[in-house]
């Protein structure tokens, strides 16, 4: 079955995906009155497990609503020494290599796997294992924050499959890792 | 006469505008057979007169091909002592804070003005003068390098007015500054 890593994720113009104290009001800054899901339901329907790190598990146990996934989520935590109770069935705890954390997640037969957590995504590209990025801009410069990308030892090419607007406002665009041949 | 600071420049995915050695052959890297000039002479239409700092003079100075402007160039520099005899009538030294600068430019009646280079972008941004972006992304990301954003004081909302795809591959977007009322 086709293996494929994917990144779903909004970023401020000057590419942040929180702002300094971890805040993410600034997401949605754009009246939503359509309620548009920004093509999110389209996207995990074609995703089978999710892949994220401590920081985002634990921003996501902290909101306020209901667990939000409908699919396996796999917490990369070399600290974490469990899944919480409350979560238990539906997050699960890996540790090692990315290499390690994938067999182990494609030996249970999940392949499509959204990969979330800025850390995570920056540990994933590092060793190039993200096949698509599918990123929404969000019209403001922070200035400063946590941002999406960070160093990589070499340039990484990437194909534009699509560019969509929301809301008027928000351009969304899909890439596909191109690599070299 | 309205006056408007434009910015029009490509970055990389992650918002470089030059690789760490200050090379920007990755700008070339999507084939343009179709020879498009990315929207550039509809943009040069509307300007008065450009705006960089010694940097940006010093690369263009450097390319190997004509004096490339058509408009008066004007160049912020406080270590620069006098624009060199080949480019006088076309470049113009000018000194001081920005406003210092801006009224010297404006009484000139030059009020639409192209602002580039990195740090006179950036500086221009710390100061709110900004009122105009068109970002063109090229689906790269490099690692490292020269970026085209930094610090703020605080957040700035902008307000998207078009996104358009060039070469099938490149997402140009086109932003005003949206100040609060």
């Amino acid at each position: 079955m086709e293996k494929r890593n994917s990144v779903f994720i909004a970023t401020s113009l000057d590419g942040y995906i929180a702002d300094k104290n971890g805040g993410i009001d600034w997401l949605d800054s754009t009246p939503n009155t359509e309620n548009s899901d920004m093509g999110y339901f389209r996207f995990m329907k074609h995703i089978d497990a999710m892949v994220m790190g401590r920081n985002t598990f634990d921003t996501v146990c902290g909101f306020d609503v209901e667990w939000p996934y409908t699919v396996p989520v796999f917490v990369l935590s070399n600290s974490l020494q469990e899944i919480p109770a409350k979560y238990q069935g539906k997050a699960h705890l890996v540790k090692g290599s990315l290499s390690e954390v994938l067999s182990t997640i494609h030996k249970q037969n999940y392949h499509r796997l959204y990969i979330d957590g800025g850390i995570t995504i920056q540990q994933f590209l590092n060793e190039d294992l993200i096949d698509e990025m599918i990123i929404t801009t969000i019209p403001v410069l922070l200035g400063d924050g946590i941002s999406l990308f960070s160093a990589l030892n070499h340039e990484m090419y990437f194909e534009l499959v699509k560019s969509e607007v929301h809301l008027n406002q928000l351009v969304q665009s899909h890439y596909t890792r191109k690599r070299p041949q």
